[in-house]
C-alpha cells in the first residue's frame, strides 16, 4: 500500500519555512511498512487543494494531509474537504469542550468567535483529537482509502499521527513490513564505492535496493527491503549487511540504525562509561548543539567552551599567548591546547576542539576562509589535523562539525 | 509565470532527509518575481519522472528538477531525461576536462569510468557548468517553457541556480515583483491577533495577502504583494505595514526582512558597539549555535559556556554551591548567577542563561520536565523568567532559544 503526503501552505512554497513534518512522515509511516509515494506541496487554495486530492486518490491508498488548519482565516482546508466528500461542517461538542479547556487552563484569556469555529467538523469524518492545540484531526474513509487531514503544527501533528494516525491505520489494514539499514562510512567518495562494491550490488535480491548518499565529506550506504514475510527479510537484510560490511572495513564507522553519529557515540560513551567536553571556536556550538540534541546526554557531556574571541582562548581554556602569537590562532598547537584545556576543565576522558575560520570574512586570525583544525584529546594523548574546507560558512560549519565526530568516534574505536 | 519543483529521492520519501533544497529555491524564484505553484517530491524511478514531469509541463512555465544526479547506480535521472525529450546522450568535452580537473586537484585518485560517464549529457540541454562537483547541471527550453535539471547536493545545487539558472530566466523573461513583508510578534496566539486585525485584513487591496504563521511562542504575520509596477507594490506594502505596526505594537519586535530574530540582534548589536554571551545549560549549544550561523557573528559574539554539568556552574561560571542546595540547579538564583558569571567572564555588555530541564527524564535537577528558567544580564541588571515549555525535549529547547532571542531583544530595545 502506498501513501502520499500532501502538505497545504504558501510558506513553503516562498521558502519561508522548511517542511519538517514529512520527513516525519515518512519515516514513521515506513515502520508501520507504508511507503511514500510522493510528497506534494501545494498552495493555500481551494482548486488546487481539489485537484491535489483527485490526483493523490489515484495514486495512492492513503493521503495524508498537514498544515492548512487554524484559527485564522488563511484557512481554507475544512471548507475544501467539505465540498472534496460532498459534506458539511457541523459542531463537534466534545472538539469544542477541548478548545474551551485549553482557553481556561493555559491561555486565560475568553474564547474567540474563530476558536469556536475550530469545533466545526465534516459530518462524515472520525474526529482525532489533538491534545497540544485546538485544530483537531479528521479522519475520512473513502471506499477503503484513508484520508487524514492534520494541523501544520509539528508537535501537534506528530502527537495525533502517534496516538491516532498509525494505530487507526495498523488496526484496519495489513502491512508488509519495511527495513533500511544504513551503513554509515568516511572519507572515499560515491563512486570509488560503488567501483569497489559492484559485484557485491549485482547481487542483490529483487526486494533489496542499495542507495547511496553522499554529503559533506561522508557517504551513507542504505539497504532496504520490503516483503511480507517479516523473518526472511530481517535475514536476507541481515545476510547482506554481514556480505557489505569486509567490503568497506576501512572507512566504515557504525550503523545509522535511526541514529546519527553523534548519537552513535553518545551511546558508546554511556556504555564505557566515559565522558566528553567541547572547546569550540569557528563551530560556534554546533558540535555541542548535536550532542545535547540526544536525550540522555548529561550522562556523558559534561559542557564546553564556545571561546570565539581569542582572549577567552586564553583566559578560560588556558591556551599560551605565546602559541597564538607565534603559531596564529588557527594553528595546530592551539587546538590541541584547546582540547587540553577543556579536557582538564571538565575533568573529562575525551575532548573535541575546533579553531578556523568559517568566512566570510577573516576574523581573529589571517587563516584563510574554510581552514580548519580539528583536535582530539584524551587523559594521555592529544592530537590536531587540518582541514579546508569551503569557502562557504555554512558548509564549512556543518562538515567541521561531522569531521569531529568523525575523529572522536575513530579515536574511540581505539579502546 | 509559475514554477514548480521536483525533488528527486526515495531518501526524502522515507524521511531519511529533509528536503532543504526546496525552500531556497522557493525564495529565490520569489525573489525574482516567479511563484511557485507546487512542490512534488518523487521516487528515483522513471515512470513516476516521466508522470511528474508531464504534469509539471502542464501546470508550469519554469520546471526545476533536483536530486537523481551523481556517478552511482540509483541515479537515472539523465536518461528519462532523454526519453522526455526524445534526445540521446553525448559526450561533453568541457564536463569531462572539468571532471578530470576535480579529481586531478582534489580528490587525487584515478578518474573512473562512473565518473568519466558524468560528461555524458542529453544533446539538446545547456550544459550549466558545476564548480564544486562532478554532475552537471542541465536545461532545456521546450516550446518556450524551461526545464533545469540539477544535482541535490545542496551547496552544488545553490551555486548553479545562482550563478547560472537565475541570470538565465532573467535574461530571458520579464517577471513580474514580488515582495514580502514579514512582522515578528512574540505574545499572543493567532486567533486574538486576527480578531484585533480583522479590519485591517479585510481593507487590504486584492494583490496583497495576510497570512498567519504560528510557531512555538511566536506568530508571524506575513504581507506577500505581486504586481508589475515595483514601485507601486512597494509604496503600497510600506503603506499597509505602516497601518498594521500600530495594531501590534504591544507585541511586536521587528521585521523578518530574510533576517531571523538571532541575525536582527547580531545586526543591533553591531550597530551599538555593545557585545553578548551565554551560559547555556539544557540549551546545550543551541543558542550559540544560532548566534554563530551568521557571518559576522565574531563581531558582537564573545563566547559562552555549555554548563551541562552542575560542578561547571560553581567552577567556571561562579554559580555558588549554597544556592544550588538552597534553591536547585533549576531555579530563579542560579539562572540569574549563571547570567552574571558569564558576562564577567567574557567581559560583554549582554548575557543570556539557561537552566532547566529538557527532558525526557530529570537530570542533577529535580525540576519537572520542561522547566527552564532564562535569565538576561547587563552590566547594571540582571532577571530571570519561568517557563513551562513542553514535555518534548526538542521543542523545549526549541521554545526556550525562541524565547531567549525574545528576551534579549526587548531588553535591547529598552535603550
Amino acid at each position: 500500500m502506498n501513501a502520499e503526503i500532501i502538505t497545504i501552505g504558501d510558506e513553503i512554497l516562498i521558502g519561508q519555512i522548511v517542511d519538517t513534518n514529512s520527513a516525519f512522515l515518512g519515516k514513521e509511516l515506513n515502520k508501520i511498512g507504508v511507503s511514500v509515494y510522493q510528497i506534494t506541496s501545494i498552495q493555500d487554495e481551494k482548486s488546487h487543494i481539489l485537484k491535489a486530492l483527485k490526483e493523490a486518490e489515484e495514486n495512492a491508498d492513503i493521503i495524508i494531509i498537514t498544515g492548512g488548519l487554524g484559527p485564522t482565516k488563511d484557512d481554507i482546508t475544512k471548507h475544501t474537504l467539505c465540498e472534496y466528500f460532498n459534506d458539511t461542517l457541523i459542531e463537534n461538542e466534545e472538539v469544542l469542550a477541548h478548545v474551551e479547556n485549553i482557553f481556561k487552563k493555559y491561555i486565560k484569556r475568553p474564547i474567540l468567535e474563530s476558536n469556536r469555529t475550530q469545533a466545526l467538523v465534516p459530518s462524515q469524518c472520525t474526529v482525532l483529537k489533538n491534545e497540544y492545540g485546538t485544530a483537531p484531526g479528521m479522519l475520512f474513509n473513502k471506499n477503503g482509502k484513508i484520508f487524514v487531514s492534520l494541523p501544520g503544527v509539528p508537535y501537534e501533528m506528530k502527537s495525533l499521527i502517534k496516538n491516532e494516525v498509525l494505530p487507526y491505520l495498523q488496526k484496519q489494514f495489513n502491512f508488509p513490513f519495511i527495513q533500511h539499514k544504513t551503513l554509515l562510512t568516511y572519507g572515499l567518495g560515491e563512486s570509488v564505492i560503488a567501483e569497489r562494491i559492484e559485484s557485491f550490488e549485482d547481487t542483490l535480491p529483487d526486494f533489496i535496493k542499495l542507495a547511496y548518499l553522499p554529503s559533506l565529506g561522508r557517504v551513507r550506504l542504505r539497504l532496504s527491503g520490503k516483503l511480507n514475510d517479516k523473518a526472511k527479510l530481517e535475514a536476507e537484510i541481515e545476510k547482506q549487511v554481514q556480505a557489505l560490511k569486509p567490503l568497506v572495513s576501512d572507512i566504515f564507522v557504525g550503523f545509522e540504525e535511526d541514529l546519527s553519529l553523534e548519537a552513535l557515540i553518545g551511546k558508546q560513551l554511556t556504555e564505557m562509561g566515559k565522558t566528553l567536553s567541547i572547546a569550540e571556536s569557528c563551530t560556534g556550538g554546533s558540535i555541542s548543539q548535536a550532542i545535547t540534541a540526544n536525550a540522555g546526554a548529561s550522562k556523558y557531556f559534561k559542557g564546553s567552551v564556545v571561546s570565539y574571541a581569542s582572549e577567552s582562548k586564553i583566559k578560560i581554556l588556558g591556551v599560551s599567548k605565546e602559541d597564538i602569537k607565534t603559531h596564529s590562532v588557527v594553528s595546530e598547537e592551539v587546538a590541541k591546547s584547546m582540547a587540553k584545556g577543556v579536557l582538564k576543565l571538565y575533568d573529562t576522558d575525551y575532548a573535541i576542539s575546533t579553531t578556523g575560520n568559517a568566512g566570510p570574512s577573516k576574523g581573529d586570525a589571517d587563516a584563510d576562509v574554510g581552514t580548519v583544525w580539528i583536535g582530539i584529546a584524551t587523559k594521555d594523548s592529544v592530537f590536531a589535523e587540518v582541514f579546508n574546507f569551503s569557502n562557504q560558512r555554512e558548509k564549512t560549519i556543518a562538515k567541521a562539525k561531522n569531521k569531529a565526530f568523525e575523529m572522536l568516534q575513530k579515536e574511540i574505536l581505539k579502546n
